[in-house]
């Protein structure tokens, strides 16, 4: 083994585990970063059996005997993870996956691990356990820090085989949403875009941007921001020699966007979406199986699933693992692997 | 010919004309409300021969000779209609467009039409003609006010073959949608999506309720109207003994609802949606060919195609008339003929 791909197991009482073991125990070259316990009763729920490795850090996987799941468990783990009942919501199980990024996150930037690949936090587990981010974008981003405190711009992308989009604000209230936008995001979210998002053809991504209001705001009649700021930032950008076109009416620049060939053709590459859901309801729309997140921005390369924790069903051994493998393999294709 | 649908040709200036002579000349019992040289011109566009019956009113339908395409020019349209140029704004096409759903509702209203459907509007043709509603559905509703000038509460439904979507705010901006949104609207549209629409079992819907904010707010950290009316909404829906759920996270919703036997089983009949964009992009997603809008509420049958004016391929005769027929469709399939 190589640089591994760092996989954490996300929140020890949701599906995270169950689904990284599965993918672990298929796919080579993967380190799971978290508690061996919690990973020893993974394989259980999942029906697997399987060695398992407990190395103490990812430059030890070279000594991890075939076969076996590589298991980093940092240290700063609360105790008693593994006994934590499933599907609740636990400060202790917020605390250990924010804690299992954090170090994952440090070791990707050491240059240990290859990429980092997440399974799903649960928000509120996070918050219970005091951590001040409402998901792993915003924490990682804080990780990428610079010496000085500056955080990069980061974005959110969520990407299936027909639809790739990137969002200009993420974990807001729809009413913070809209306050937070400006000529300033949009224009980021398009250099960021065309800087980190290949386009079909393998050159520069054409680029569909979604505007906020119904029908794009009909001309101002239903809300002034593409007038004030969502057309002058696409303007900006094609005068930076970016290929961005819009702002388009929010209910039809998907399915314009969306690549199923031969029947359909996309028009756009990408789109970029104002809002959180105008953005995911439509990736999400036709399954989120193969749906992959991918963070735009940070300094080294970040994937996961594009669903949630699901609390319903963890510890069932019915998890679908299919949207994390997409997430491998997305991390592994956009390293060139 | 008993009673007709009536049929009005929207905008002048869009693909309304070619698109609704079209499903005139292939559908019987459809009378055309609009001006006679705009049919006549929009017959070339689609390359028809028909002969045209130009009558007085819905009454005279049985009049018209077989093969004849019915049209009706309600009095009060402005002159030179059929000269306007293709794809352009003009306050003669919205002033036409608005006078003639207004005679075709009354009409309808005092028997002489079996439902209505209508083509699609340009809203800043409409503006500029200095008429103050935003679409047809907020016209419509004022033609059925009541004598003490109350209107009915209507609501707008989305639906195709695999998805069903009633929005409870439509066209406003994102902001004064938020603003509108309250306990009493929410439970409402509930209402009316209770008494309107059929469960796929042909007894009372199940209704899904899509939240405002990212994951319906996630328990409050993002935003609070689900906490403050969106639940409490759902719940005395509830206690009334309708079968509503949620709310839900937005941008899964629609993907539990989507119905596409066998993979796929929609959990749901019905998706209530918060905003126009939320609602209308995963119905729109995969094409708006078979899409068809529904107006809740009204004392007529009332459907129309799901896609705007398209001005940018007005007058050439490649606008696809799918909708609309799906529209004439779903109007008798409510009328039960």
């Amino acid at each position: 083994m190589t640089r591994p791909l760092l996989l954490t197991l996300g929140d020890p009482c949701g599906i995270g585990p169950e689904i990284a073991v599965r993918v672990a125990a298929s796919e080579g070259g993967v380190l799971l970063v978290g508690d061996v316990g919690v990973v020893r009763r993974a394989l259980g729920h999942a029906g697997l059996q399987r060695p398992v490795a407990s190395i103490d850090g990812p430059r030890q996987v070279a000594a991890v005997p075939p076969g076996a799941l590589a298991v980093w468990s940092p240290p700063g783990l609360p105790d008693g993870l593994a006994e934590l009942p499933m599907g609740r919501i636990d400060a202790r199980a917020g605390a250990a996956a924010a804690r299992c990024i954090e170090a994952a996150a440090r070791a990707v930037m050491a240059g240990e691990g290859a990429a980092l690949v997440t399974a799903p936090l649960h928000k509120e587990a996070l918050s219970a356990a005091g951590i001040g981010f409402t998901g792993h974008t915003e924490l990682l981003q804080s990780l990428a820090a610079g010496p000085d405190g500056g955080v990069p711009p980061v974005r959110m992308m969520l990407a299936n085989d027909e639809l790739k989009v990137v969002l200009v604000t993420i974990h807001l209230s729809l009413r913070q949403a809209i306050e937070r936008l400006d000529f300033e995001s949009v224009l980021q979210t398009l250099r960021i875009t065309h800087a980190q998002v290949r386009g079909r053809d393998g050159g520069a991504p054409r680029i569909a941007v979604a505007g906020l209001n119904p029908h794009a705001g009909e001309g101002g009649l239903f809300g002034d921001e593409e007038v004030r700021f969502i057309a002058p930032a696409v303007q900006a950008a094609r005068d930076e020699g970016l290929d961005a076109h819009g702002p388009f009416a929010p209910d039809t620049v998907f399915m314009r966007a969306r690549h199923a060939p031969p029947a359909h053709r996309g028009e756009f590459d990408v789109v970029v979406a104002m809002t959180h859901d105008h953005g995911l309801i439509p990736v999400k729309y036709l399954g989120v199986e193969q749906g992959v997140n991918v963070t735009l921005g940070l300094p080294f390369v970040r994937t996961s699933p594009d669903h949630g924790t699901a609390f319903d069903i963890a510890g069932r051994g019915v998890a679908d693992p299919a949207s994390l493998h997409a997430a491998v393999r997305a991390a592994r294709d956009r390293l060139g692997l």
